[in-house]
């Protein structure tokens, strides 16, 4: 057999395989939550972000609703650096005062978000920058008054995102809040997502992270979790098997999923077309959290 | 690097390239004829009806609005030989009497049209079977008085065909035509089908056949070509470059091309998925006919 | 009195007769079953199907909605004699083998049906054949399997008949159903009749017989019933007094009535337009079933 | 042959006269012009108000767009004479004061228009009385300055007869028109029906009047014409073939017809269902006026 | 501070105060009852008619849906008297014999409502007189037979009212209704006016009348109320605080209230602009009936 | 006369003034620009911020469809300073290079767009903030490569604007553009607005700045034009009789009216509601730029 005869049939088993995947996801919402680490990382050959935002046109092109949902961390930090800024603590924690939180909005909305819908409008004027402050996106609520402007989510009115999408926009979210009196809040951005993808009735909830899916034993890549019950997931998350700084989106994952979200995804945001391959092949490149 | 990491990014790159062309065809009307030799050679290992309804099926569920037509020389041959009516001839040509003309629509509209149907809607209730006869579809004009019921296409009146599409149905259509009276005729379905995708402003027009495309020196399978356009098509026509039999397939190739179509195809129909691969990959596997 | 005067007087009485039941049919659908013999009785002058034909184009342009079903047991018949294929039995039942099936569905669909689908399209690009496999519309299943394949009604799915409706087509429809394999059966088309009638509230279900209407007794025309009620006549079922060759039409009359249709009707189809008197005169022509 | 058979199939030839008229006609809208005489003269055995209303009823059953245009010269007459009114003249023509105004616009709008609604409104809640006046239907100018308040069409308005005929209503007009300032008008009925009939693109143009039609000579019922050109008809207006009391509603059959109006009839409104039998038959009772 | 700094500040506040009712009565429908006495009273400089008509059109220019309900006593008895009829008693009650009813019928349809109509046309094409007759809209009922034709609501059928609205249009409505014969009554406007504002879900039913509101002590202007609830109001005519000739519309506006109009309004319709002033300033000009 | 009378009377004649305005601009778009200085001068009383929000929503609550444009050259100049970020300069001009784009990107999108969406939204969930750069809002070119990343406008897609005000919201606009590349421009904001109100057919382009109009003396505030020509206009800037600093806007007018944009207005906006007066009244309080 030739290798071009080899081709074709490989080619034929995996349109074969992709187009029903295609068939069931066209005019479903994904929500997908793009870290502010993969931005920052973007010093290697292959710029993640360029192949992220082909991912999502791809998605959109083949009928989609994706919507992005991003933080920033690392450039909100970058920021208050270079203004001297230092953190406040509280008992311990980190303080959100007037001043930061005008930094992280700025951060967050004029420079991450512009920097994520660049690089998808790179491919044509599809994407929309969204500030949960937007048309009452997502109502805040502040978390503990000593901690100033650090906000849970009180609410979501995804009208918005509905209308955008309605048009065939890419919804581009920076999780900042408001509450009635006008008053900003930063959110985190794991959480906003999933309270996203349950508010639009997504069917996928999808987080690029750094990791490429839940381990049962974190130290070993072998032991990556294809799929997992939330059932399961939550025992991983009592027993401690879950790492720390995993907790927040695998609570997100479980909530989501258990709020009418069909599926949440686990997956690293740096393998290249890693959203392509977890949505449209039967066995997927990270975790899938689902109903048992 | 391992054989899994490979096939993840071939997976990757495979899809990667067919969804800009899933994005393009999705509302496209594609019109497939699909032979009667073919319908007859199912005797090997896999069942060439089945592979090929399971590709109409996939293109549809990409949003693609495939037309089906077929011939059915073979079948009627056998069906008049079983009744013992012998062909008979003016001038030496064969003609079609009221009772072959009888045999002939029994067999593509009663047996070839239902097998297909049939063979599509194992895969749930897609396909309707529809005669030209039906609403008008295809009025006919005798060609040669002495030949009988044999019909050239007058007219094609395609709203039938958009009522079923906008249905999400497959319509698989016999070539019997009819004139004002009622009197139907037997028509060429290579032409018919040629005449159906122009009416339709059809994206594609393939033509399933038993050979892989068109060739320069038709018994060297190397000489097939990728593409070529109608100038050169005709030029090659001319020279006597092609086969006498591809001759009708080849005009009614040129001919929908200039009528309006995209491009026209002819494909080897036994050939695994030829209609995925030659729709979804640069590549291809027949000859595309295009404009210049 | 001049006899023109008479006849203005007459013609307006028919009129303000006729007009109410226009008003009242318009945009209702009524499914008339038309019958093998009354196609295979076409020799005396009058043409039966031409008549039969006009009226349901009449019908139509006061917008009503007809559905045509057929069956064809002598046509299936004559070609079996002149194929020379013998009707196996199995315990004194006909069997349909797939060899009489296949001839069965050649004649249904591609025979009677297109005669019929053609004597309507003389007035018109009107008619459209259809038959029960097409897009799922008689989901069948064996009757008994040492029947072969002789199918009842498993279910009705109309969409398809409502969309070419919606087009103002005219369906004709061949009663072949099919499996969820895709394997077809031949079904009694006034079994079908009824069901289809039942599927889409229809108005009507009118069965064109070579009997003038129900009598009470069979052998005397003067005790034709204008009207009955579905208890009266599963009452003269019980007691004999219904002919058997009408029993399955008489059963699916009642059926239909009480399956939700507003009456059905036997008439004698080759009596000239008996179904436009019946539909838009008080007296009719035939007898009525209707829910007491 | 008994005489019910005969009936049988005469009542078929009638409706299979009939049905193609009815589909013509459907949704068409038909003006028609009801005159004061005929309600003043409804002391016979039947009512010809109640049989008028009742033809109007019935086409509207069948899809027919009826409009009722009345005048009421009589009832006026009675009214004035009953307040002891006498009318002014002016170089021997008779003059509308402000008062006889007021009375004019109370008998046709406060009674005449009131009287037909009623009649149309036993069968249901059909009718609804209008005034040129309402919504801008009918825009009038003075005749001349010395003969008060009689008017000419100016301008016709016709959205609100089209918002209550696409409720299914039965607009009854009372030709009273009104200039910019709001004064009225009183308005001839033939020529407003005229003007109404063209601004609505009406399919035909009826006058119900006191005769059976437009004679070549007015004094032998014998030579009515059954149809005739508007060439012909202004001939005959030239030759004083036409009765002078004839002149406006032949003037605005020709200018009507000229105007777009299908065609323009002439009928007896006493003989019963006049109306019907010219709308619906071959032959009409009246005479038609149509394009050459 | 200038005077015209003052004002430009005035004006701002008022813009301030009236565009949140303006938004509020968007799209709401507003039955306004213009009273007979009202129409009488245009004796003095500026014409009440128009004023009211200008206020009408105003409120229709900002998005209301007014509809006008009047009556017509005085200028009913002044053509009675001018034809000689005189009132016949029985049990010391009016009676409305057919006559009677005739000469309403006239003025209130023929009359009244075409001068209101006309007032209003006045600024455009934009009023439509309707009887309660027409389209079904009031049914009635004798009130006591040896009352002859005075009527009762017995039922409102709102739909011509809601189609005129739709178009934009200003219904105008004489309070004659029918019963299923087609007889006519005449019924008392005040009552009128509130079955219909409750048939038409009403935001507000306002009664221009020749007070200025319901005074706890009906001497002295002083004691007018802004805003009453139905069960204070209802203990008013209880305790016998309300005037006699009041009483109707009094009752009226609290069963229009009770039954879903969000307030009924009684003003004086003779101060300029009144009705606006009531609508789109938050104290009002006479007294408000809302539920408690 | 009493004060309360004479409020009455004044309160109706307001109303009366400024209905027809309300109505005239039903549906239209008016585009105001809200410049960065009077955000900053946010020192005194009243906060020109909350009063002009309040003006905004009042607008759209009687159906107009306001879009906000903003610059805010003050609150980048102090985040640079902050920064220790000196301005470059070329040629005297200065220097917009990638690190003043980023600065000037997270004030005017990260935090002058989220005040005005944050004080618009206190009123309900109306703003939504929208950088040029979604959807293609702005399409921008270099002015001058020697000075960076300063754009000009090279085109609008107005279809993210025509989407938002279709759901009711209220765009609030930061004059950020882009070019196929993804790079963003910073634009003159006074410049952009002007090119959105002629993209968006605008019927008002509205700018507040600091002045209360134009003048013919600038320095003689008795001289300000109430409504000026854009011919008449054009030969002040000529004369050099308007001040430098409003030239860009002046220019903006111009060209917008000629655009098609109905009118251009330059109000004072640290007046109270000066953009509600302006529009709803007859005199205004600023200068009216229109087509002579």
């Amino acid at each position: 057999v030739s290798p071009k005869a080899t081709t074709a049939a490989e080619k034929a088993e995996i349109l074969v395989e992709a187009l029903p995947y295609i068939r069931r996801f066209w005019g479903q919402t994904v929500v997908v939550k793009y870290g502010g680490n993969a931005l920052a990382a973007g010093a290697t050959g292959t710029h993640p972000l360029a192949s992220f935002a082909t991912d999502v046109v791809l998605m959109r092109s083949v009928g989609m609703r994706p919507i992005v949902v991003h933080g920033g961390g690392p450039q909100i930090g970058e920021l208050m650096a270079r203004l001297g800024k230092v953190a406040e603590f509280v008992d311990g924690l980190r303080v959100t005062d007037a001043e930061t939180l005008d930094i992280a909005r700025m951060v967050l909305v004029g420079k991450v978000n512009r920097d994520i819908v660049s690089a998808i409008n790179v491919h044509g004027p599809l994407a929309v920058g969204v500030s949960g402050e937007d048309a009452g996106l997502i109502s805040a609520e502040a978390r503990d008054p000593h901690l100033g402007f650090v906000g849970d989510v009180a609410g979501v009115n995804p009208d918005i995102l509905h209308s955008l999408m309605a048009e065939n926009l890419i919804p581009v979210v920076a999780t900042i809040g408001s509450d009635g009196t006008g008053q900003a809040y930063n959110i985190n951005a794991d959480t906003a997502a999933g309270a996203l993808a349950a508010a639009v009735d997504a069917t996928k909830l999808v987080y690029l992270t750094d990791v490429d899916g839940i381990r049962t034993d974190r130290h070993d890549p072998a032991t990556r979790l294809s799929t997992v019950t939330t059932a399961q997931l939550a025992a991983m998350v009592d027993s401690g098997a879950v790492d720390g700084g995993m907790i927040p989106k695998v609570r997100s994952c479980i909530e989501a999923v258990k709020g009418g979200v069909g599926s949440a995804h686990v997956l690293d945001g740096s393998a290249p077309h890693a959203l392509l391959l977890e949505i449209f092949t039967h066995e997927g490149v990270g975790t899938m959290v689902a109903q048992p």
